[in-house]
C-alpha cells in the first residue's frame, strides 16, 4: 500500500457537475490524500503516467445473487414467476456452499474487470460470500436472503443464521465488509417474519435490504392477501423504521413514492433485470422529483444475463428519457451518480463514491484511446452513452490495486473457470 | 484470400432456430465451401485451430451517418427537432469532404472492431463515404441523403449528385457497394421532390431509404400540412412502389403496420437512438408478428452515441419484453437475426447474414473465455443478453480478414484518430 502518486491524469471525481478535473492524485494507505491540478510535494512508492487514462469512482452494484451466475443463461425469455419458481428455485436448491463459493468468485472476477467495487449480495451460505470478499480486496454490503415460506421452526434458523452472519462478518475485512438484514420478499415472508426480522434488525443495529414491488401480480397478489399494497404493508411492519434499501420498486404509486421518501428509504434500481423479466419500468424520474436516493443493481446474471453496472447506466440514462417523452430525464451526469455516489450512499458508506481528499481510495482507470471516446472531448457522456466496460484498465479499492491492465491481482482467473464449471456440471449436468 | 479452414470451432450458423455447430468451415476465395461436423478433404493456405472461439456472421448496422461521428458527445439530453436543427445541421453544413472522410473512417474502424460487417449510411460527400469502404473492406449500403427544403435548383443538383453517386459506384468494390436513394424524410423534403426523386429510382433500378415517423411532432406535422400520416403519405407518392428501406418508423397504427407488410417495406429499429432523443419505443414485437421484416441500426455516433450494434440487438430483445409485461417478446434468437440475417435481407443482401455453404464469407470471431460466457453453455443466450462488443476478435468480410486478435488489418487506428482529431478541431473548435 504505503503512497501512491498518479499524475498528468485526466479525474472523473463525481463531486459536482463540473467534475473533470486535468491534474495528479495521491493515496496514503487507503485513503486520498491530494487532489488537484498540482503535484503534491513528498516521497511516493509509486509513481503512475496517468496521460492516458481517464479515472474515476467504481462502481457500486446495490442489488444481486451473485452466485447465480451458475444459472446464467439457464432459462431465458420466461415471466418472473415461473422462472423463479420453476428454473431457479429447484436448482438454488441444489446448491452447496462450494457451488455459492464458485460461483461467487466467478461473479466478484466479472465485477472487477468491469469496474464494480463495491456490491451488495444476499444469498444463502453467506460466509462463503464474506470469503471471496475478503479475499478479493472488493468491498461488499452482505446479507442472508430470508425466504419464509417455510415452518416456524426453519424460519428462526434461518434467523440465527443471518444474526451470526452480521455477529461474525459486519465491520471485517479492514472494513470493506457491511451488513445488512433481509426478509426475501413481502411475497414471500409472511408478516409476523417479517417483523421478526425488523426486530432483530433493531437490536443488530442492521439495515433492511427487501425486494419489493417488482412485478403488478406481487402488489396485486399483496393487496389480495393483506389488503393493502406493498409498501403500506412494509410500513405498518417497521421495516421502514430501520435504514432501508429496497431493491426494484417498479410499481409505485404517488403515494407510495412519497412513503418512500418520507422514511429516506433507498431505491435500487434493476433496469435490465426488470425489462428481461418484463417486470415492467420503475419511475426513476418521479423517485429522483421526490428525493429518493437512487442506485443501480444489475440483479443476478440470471436475469440479466451479466454483471456490467455500466451497461445499467447506460440503461438508465436511455430508459426513462424513451418512455417518459422527455429527452433531459435522467442526464448522464445523473445516471453515472447513480451507479457510483448514489450507489455508495444507498449503502451508508459516506467516503466512497467520490474522489475527494479524505475519501477511501475506491477507483478505476478508463482507457480513453478506444475509439468510442473521439473526439476526446465530453468523457461524461462518453462514458454513460458511448463507453463500453472492457474499457476499465485498473481497479483500486481501500488503497489497494486489485486489477492491473485487465489482470485479476488477487483472484485467480483460470482456476475459477475450472472450479466454477465443475459445480456447473455436478448440480445442472453436463 | 484463397483457402481458409477454421476447424474445432464452434459456429452460430442462423440458419435455423437449433444453430450451433461443432466443427470446421472452409472458405474458398469469397464463399463458404463447406461447414459441418467433419473436415472437408483438400489443401488449405491457412488453416485456424478454432478451439477458444465461436463464429457467427457478422453484424449488419441498416440506418447510420457514419460521419457524425465527429459530432459524438456533442450536444446529449436534447429533443430531436432541438438537437437537429439547432445543434447538428450548422456543424453539419460546415463539413468539407476531407470531415466526412476522416469521420466515416473513425466510424468504419469501430464497427469493425465490434463485429459490424456491414452497413448502411446516408449522408453527404458520398465518394468519401464509398472510398472508405472500398479501403476498409467491407460492405456498405450507400446513398445521398436528400433534404429538401432548399430551391429548386439546389434540389435539382442534390437529385444530380445521388443519380452520379449510383452510377458511378453501384456493384463496384468487388460488388461490396450497393446503393439506394434517399429522400431524406417526409417532412423534410416536399411531396414533388419525393415524388422526382421516386421517379429517378425507377429510371436506375434503385431501393429507396427514407426516415420515417421517428416523433409523434413529425407524424402530427405531417397530418397538419398533408392531411395524412406519413405512411399513406409516402404511399401515394409512390415510394413503396420501390424496394424500401425506412429508418426508425416508431410511431406506427394497426393500418400502418398491414400498408408497410403488403409493400415489404423494411424497417430498420434503431432502439438506442429513439430512446436517447426521446422519441419513442417502436412497436417492433407487432411489426414482427405482421410480417414485416425488422433490422437494427444504430443511427449516428451523435444520437447513440457508439456504433455498436450488439447493443442494438440487445436492446431490441430486452426493451419490448419491459414496455409489453410479455418476457417472450423478442426472444434472444430472434434478436439476434435482426442484427444479423434480417440486416442483409433488409438491404438486399440474400448471400450473406448466414454461415451457409455457398454464402459469402462475412462473419466474425468471439472470444468465450470471457467471464460472462460462463457457464459455456447457451451462447445465443451468452451473445444478446451479456457480452460486449470487445469480445470480436476476427472480423473477415467477403472472404478477407480485416480485424485479426482486434487489430485493424486494412485500416490505420493511429492514422485515423489523428486526422479525425484534426478535423473535429477544425469544425469545432478545440
Amino acid at each position: 500500500m504505503a503512497k501512491l502518486l498518479i499524475k498528468n491524469g485526466t479525474f472523473i471525481t463525481m463531486n459536482s457537475d463540473d467534475c473533470v478535473l486535468q491534474g495528479s492524485m495521491a493515496v496514503e494507505e487507503d485513503r486520498i490524500t491530494y487532489l488537484g491540478s498540482g503535484v503534491p510535494d513528498g516521497e511516493f512508492d509509486t509513481v503512475i503516467d496517468g496521460t492516458y487514462r481517464v479515472y474515476m469512482p467504481g462502481f457500486v452494484n446495490t442489488h444481486g445473487h451473485a452466485a447465480m451466475s451458475l444459472l446464467r443463461g439457464y432459462a431465458d425469455d420466461l415471466a418472473l414467476q415461473v422462472w423463479l419458481e420453476e428454473k431457479m428455485w429447484p436448482n438454488e436448491a441444489k446448491f452447496t456452499a462450494e457451488d455459492v463459493k464458485w460461483g461467487t468468485m466467478l461473479s466478484a472476477a466479472e465485477m472487477l474487470l468491469s469496474g464494480t467495487t463495491a456490491f451488495v449480495d444476499m444469498y444463502d451460505h453467506m460466509d462463503q460470500v464474506a470469503a471471496v470478499v475478503e479475499q478479493s480486496g472488493m468491498r461488499g454490503c452482505l446479507t442472508r436472503g430470508m425466504i419464509g415460506l417455510v415452518p416456524p421452526d426453519v424460519q428462526r434458523a434461518k434467523l440465527d443464521e443471518a444474526t451470526a452472519f452480521v455477529s461474525a462478518w459486519h465491520g471485517k475485512a479492514d472494513g470493506r465488509i457491511t451488513t445488512m438484514m433481509s426478509p426475501h420478499a413481502p411475497y414471500t415472508c409472511p408478516p409476523e417474519f417479517i417483523a421478526n426480522i425488523v426486530q432483530a434488525a433493531h437490536e443488530l443495529d442492521q439495515p433492511i435490504h427487501i425486494h419489493m414491488s417488482e412485478t403488478a401480480r406481487e402488489v396485486a397478489q399483496n393487496v389480495e392477501q393483506y389488503g393493502e399494497r406493498p409498501v403500506r404493508h412494509l410500513e405498518k411492519l417497521g421495516v421502514f423504521s430501520r435504514p432501508c434499501l429496497v431493491a426494484h420498486g417498479v410499481h409505485l404509486t404517488d403515494e407510495e413514492i412519497s412513503i418512500l421518501a418520507k422514511y429516506d428509504v433507498r431505491v435500487s434500481h434493476n433496469p435490465g433485470s426488470n425489462l428481461k423479466l418484463a417486470s415492467g419500468i420503475a419511475r426513476v424520474p418521479e423517485l429522483l422529483q421526490a428525493g429518493v436516493l437512487v442506485s443501480l443493481g444489475t440483479d443476478s446474471s440470471a436475469s440479466n444475463n451479466n454483471l456490467d453496472l455500466l451497461e445499467e447506466v447506460r440503461l438508465a440514462a436511455l430508459l426513462h428519457k424513451g418512455t417518459t417523452g422527455d429527452p433531459t430525464a435522467v442526464p448522464a451526469m445523473e445516471a453515472l451518480r447513480m451507479g457510483t455516489v448514489y450507489g455508495a450512499r444507498s449503502i451508508w458508506l459516506d467516503d466512497v463514491g467520490t474522489l475527494e481528499i479524505g475519501q477511501k481510495a475506491d477507483f478505476i482507470s478508463i482507457n480513453p484511446e478506444r475509439l468510442h471516446y473521439y473526439p476526446n472531448t465530453n468523457f461524461v457522456s462518453h462514458l454513460v452513452y458511448a463507453a463500453n466496460s472492457s474499457d476499465v484498465m485498473d481497479v483500486w479499492v481501500n488503497g489497494k490495486q486489485l486489477v492491473k491492465d485487465r489482470e485479476l491481482l488477487t483472484l485467480d482467473e483460470e482456476q475459477i473457470k475450472h472450479q466454477f464449471t465443475a459445480c456447473y456440471e455436478r448440480v445442472i449436468g453436463k
